[in-house]
């Protein structure tokens, strides 16, 4: 290994489904494949419980990635020799976009929510700390891990490339939605992206659509609303995600109270007692965790016993509506007949809601800014999506929300305290 | 659960990307995929090592097995009402094609070859043993589990079942050929299935397909000779799986030498001690094999844990052809020049093998006997694939056979016995 | 040919590119197939002009009508057995769907518009009259003929039989939408028809999808509002079509005034004297247009001679968009500007306007009422689609319109009236 | 139209279902594509009768011929910058890829067998004679139009550009494979273009493929062979194709008696006196063939007249299989026995045979030789393709030859000469 990037003697490529070929033209990108950071994307499924239930759904985030380069590099042969757009930033994007998704864990929305951690943070910490993905970065300068850190985390300054990777319409959602449909098999998903590359644009800020191109992006929108629906918030899925975040938070108060586990947590205990070391968490894979949920399948407690069996074997809590009402009026009731029914409702009576906004337009203050689409019009201006597109205006700015409940259902079957698992299905089902 | 099989109320559906939808109308398919046998399938990839030549390829068997069940379904379909199809065999064969893999446990080749196990006798252990699946079954009668065992042997008295299940050209193969061009994203592996079904008729001994169909079926048998080629013999899968191999003979040498390991090879004790119940082997999926390699990248004894680093980390071992002359010649140096560089070439200096039938007329007498595919003339006699079709008759009963010999480069570039590396390095690579 | 209807010996199939195979099992749908009326539909093409903008959309209206065909034959498939469904009405269905186009001339769009006729009238009298679709069909009875005709017409009594055919939902629709698309290569057009066959349920008045396939619908109304969009209302299309109908207007003009042609316009008298016979409309098919149009690139006549050159080797018009000010100020200037030039604004100047409802709740008392998709809910009720998707109600009512002005370019760039031509370009291009 | 090409200011592209997406970027191509010349080939289908067979294969020469451009467009993309490519003759390349059909006329087949005419011939006129094609060609100077003619004809001596558009995998080849499988619907004619083009080398007599591809290439030469038998020689496509050749046989003979014909032959005269100009000859398309087939329904002739009527609305001769002892014993009974019946066996009683090569290596002094496929091997030599590959072998040089004899069966159930019908019947149909 020298300094710098060199050109690869010959061109390298991995076939893929999505994209037919993966195209691999700098050592650097090639020697970041390699690296053990970036292989252990092999072990975290993109899509988490989703592959309980589309069984298509095992891809994993090693995928992803390759395919979210592959977009960048087409998009920057695109822009060569255009305005605005600068050949030096060519190798930042596309790191960036090959290692975006590096610091997910196993099934990241679970662990994130118990055990408050998030993964850009560890993105972070892989790409500028003692890494072998940092050392293969650094042959391009001291700062080059730095940039790239920056532009995932969207502070870098030169705001298109950051658009390029984050914003509606970036390399990252234009891979996953393909993917993503190509995978579980639904029909949407689908839409011009040859086009959208053809007629997308540098400008000084971000990354625009020429307008003649407005119609495959109002389908491109419509795609990501058809896969949050249809794919992303499944209520399946979800079921699997609510049962997984209860092991966890089950290990985690059994620790705390010094439970004697047959199978030590062992490669959890970081989590638990937020002391986690960048080399742990690089070990904790999915197939980590689905060792750890298959063993205690065989614990002497009830609760993590039960829930790691319905894990591994796919038996889900059901799910119904859950609506605003409901909680002021039976969820005391529902909670307290549950305890009577000795089923732990911490555990066994969960509340999930999913909320999706399909496309915005910038609105200064909020939480979450998100860059809207632009359309560079004939006379050379740009103008926001949604003041073009009747299909983008009609969603734009609209959050969808969904609540539901999840409960064991067959455990209102088994025998002892009838009357008040009676009640509960009266409840619970007969709405 | 009452006796017998129900058909459902409303018709179930799995999305699937190769057939679009997977119809289920059994009550007792249903709950055969609702087993935690069937679902442990999720943990065993259908192509073993081959994620890591072609990284799309990361489905299981749970994803083929519904398959395969699907394609019989529809193959049945087509059979209904025609002379020699008696209806009671139904659900049989839907069971059997769901069922067939269902033995199959985590990298099955490497594992049977370095154990000498089978996959075939765990299929029938999990038949016909102390089951949710053979619970599932006996449903239909104190016998159908063993009938359904027997149609996956080949044993069962319809020879036209197990046709359906187990010929050159059955349920498994046309589901296996699809799924796996698809998930690879190769441009072979498809051919018109749905017209070979539409022509495929029973007769007494085997499932035909009439002779308008002819061209479909030289078309599936070419996809099958591209596939083997192209993705199951791939040289880098088959670097990855000599790894593989490697690793579990290490841990075994290791077990039967007393090393005391950081990481207790508990899962695999039952193999060595030839003890292993079906509780355990049922425990043994991808992501406990994947735990403990994992681990034992930190073990003490270097062979393991440089195996296990290479495996986890995808730095395979290099192939160069290997021709018959060399064993003569210089087989013996190299193995010296290996040892004299302290390379172990036990581990470090290995042959591979593939060898493949495309298609084969019934030979008798050899050790694995192959059913014919036969063609429906239009006089009503059956007439052998290959005598009516030159393209088959031109691959057909040759074997072609590829060794090669895999090593690890980059050990060969390391400080240390130079003149001993030069000289492997002349033998091996300047050929 | 005897009475009544019989099913094949042998089902009989069409290789068909879009649904893979269409398939015939009544020997009366494959007679029709057979008549002369239907054969000359391979005459007519699907999109009329559309060939000249998509080269690939060269496919016809016998191409089309399988494919409605077979999509009414898995609606029906799929009702079998269902409340409210009718067997009887299976065998009306199918030749409805078949003969749903059987009146449909060359360029429909553009003879209609200028000699006053429909398509619609032709159906009925295809049906009815002394042809040989006609004698075909009444071996099912006398009455069934006038049946058919009043299905395609929507005046049959039963109508959910009408809205399977005539339906904002349809096997109509569903096919040219899918099949268009096919034909163009535009990425729009796909959405998952095998879903909402799956839940399609027949009702007392009309076909309804069942609430879980709400998605797909909406799927399906957004390929219909782009295909409108980008296929069916493209400006170039309807370029050719302006050409197209001046080139009818001229003739008609010239065979009014008396002029000699030197190819008489003979197919053509019956629509001047308003006495075109059955047998004359089945001879004008598009071979026999073009063979007019070929011809007369070498009249006398300056403006015929142009325009169908223009036609044959596609030099069309160019379009600005056209806004209603416009009229208002500039509209006589501009024609006064042409006649100037001596370019005659009745051919070489020309409005065209299209305008698209992508989805339509009911709305008693317009003109074209057209029925609702409706959505059958869990509880059993009947639902509108609006009401329930918030991307179907953003566009549902909504008219839009697109008002083009087109012009022959090329001639402001000939020699003579300069100043008259300057002018023209200045008001025309410059805006 | 200045002097020379000149690159469009903004590539222009059309939407293709084959390839995608067409690019131009030279404006020499565009204003090929937009001579009348080119334009014709719209009304030109590019299978002849195929859509009698598989209806979906509607497609014209315009179509084929923009894909054959835009394969050699990625071809010398593919080549830039190699060894042996001289970047001088691309445009050289891209004219003759689109122009290479440009001579043919409707039905050629047909047409070439009765008048001895053929499309080469037509396409060296239309480049080198007094055409929009030629003006536009000859912006490149002087020689250019006939360096293209001569690439088209395999005399220029650049061999490699020759072998470009003219060989066994060329431009033309790879376009037609796959877009005539895409329009009939069939599963054959797939391959891995891309990687067939990734791996295209330059060399200085012809482009080869390297070693790698080799798969790719076999899976290219199954492809062809599967068409040929399955599509392009079709029986019933044959069918209509004797009809056509008898019908303009039956014309010629019509007016070499001087019958008067309802609809004289105007377009044909040409042909029959051995006199057709250039001009005459672009003015035949299919449409104005149709346009006589259809006016022919009403002649006098009953021979004319009943071909004509099949040809129009499907009505085909039946087909058997034609063995040669078959020519020794019984044609010259059943001549007369069509003779007796009063049905010309010049028209109703024709022999076709196919026949086909589906890969040949070289053979010197054969009539029409054919450059074999050659293999860059990693050693850098070459080496021909059915030395290596099994598959290429088993079918190479072996011709496949296909005798049928067609006749109309509906004749033969008529009144009148009832015992000759019968006989005619016993050895046609009874064998």
């Amino acid at each position: 290994m020298g300094k710098g990037n060199r050109t690869l003697k010959e061109e390298k490529v991995f076939k893929d489904p999505v994209h037919r070929y993966i195209h691999v033209r700098d050592e650097l990108i090639w020697e970041l494949v390699g690296t053990k950071e970036f292989q252990r994307l092999r072990r975290v499924r993109q899509l988490g419980t989703t592959y309980l239930t589309f069984h298509g759904a095992e891809h994993t985030r090693f995928n992803h990635s390759l395919g979210v380069y592959e977009i960048m590099r087409r998009i920057i042969e695109g822009f060569e020799g255009r305005p605005h757009w600068d050949e030096k930033e060519r190798l930042l994007c596309l790191c960036a976009a090959l290692l975006h998704d590096i610091g997910h864990g196993p099934f990241s929305h679970s662990f994130e929510k118990v055990f408050h951690t998030d993964h850009e943070t560890w993105t972070r910490k892989i790409i500028v700390g003692d890494t072998e993905v940092n050392q293969v970065l650094k042959r391009m300068g001291d700062h080059f891990p730095q940039q790239v850190a920056d532009v995932i985390e969207k502070t870098y300054p030169n705001k298109l490339v950051v658009s390029m990777i984050s914003s509606q319409i970036d390399a990252d959602r234009m891979d996953y939605l393909q993917r993503d449909a190509f995978y579980t098999g639904v029909s949407y998903g689908h839409f011009d992206m040859e086009r959208i590359l053809r007629v997308m644009r540098p400008t000084e800020d971000q990354a625009v659509v020429k307008y003649t191109g407005m119609h495959a992006v109002e389908d491109y929108i419509m795609s990501r609303y058809q896969m949050y629906w249809q794919v992303y918030f499944h209520p399946v899925t979800r079921s699997a995600e609510v049962i997984l975040s209860k092991i966890l938070r089950r290990v985690r108060v059994l620790y705390d109270k010094g439970y004697s586990f047959k199978q030590e947590p062992a490669h959890f205990k970081g989590f638990f007692n937020e002391s986690l070391t960048l080399e742990e968490y690089l070990r904790l894979d999915e197939s980590v965790v689905l060792f750890y949920f298959q063993a205690w399948q065989d614990e002497e407690d009830a609760i993590l016993k039960d829930l790691c069996q319905r894990f591994m074997n796919r038996r889900l809590f059901k799910y119904v509506e859950f609506d605003q009402n409901f909680v002021m009026n039976e969820w005391g009731e529902l909670q307290e007949l549950f305890r009577k029914a000795e089923i732990d409702p911490e555990y066994y009576l969960v509340i999930d809601f999913s909320s999706d906004l399909p496309y915005d337009f910038y609105r200064p203050g909020e939480e979450e800014e998100r860059m809207p689409i632009h359309l560079l019009m004939p006379n050379g201006k740009l103008r926001e999506l949604s003041r073009e597109s009747d299909v983008v205006e009609a969603i734009s700015g609209k959050k969808r929300t969904d609540h539901k409940l999840y409960f064991p259902v067959d455990l209102l079957e088994t025998k002892g305290h009838e009357k008040e698992k009676q009640r509960i299905k009266e409840i619970l089902l007969e709405t």
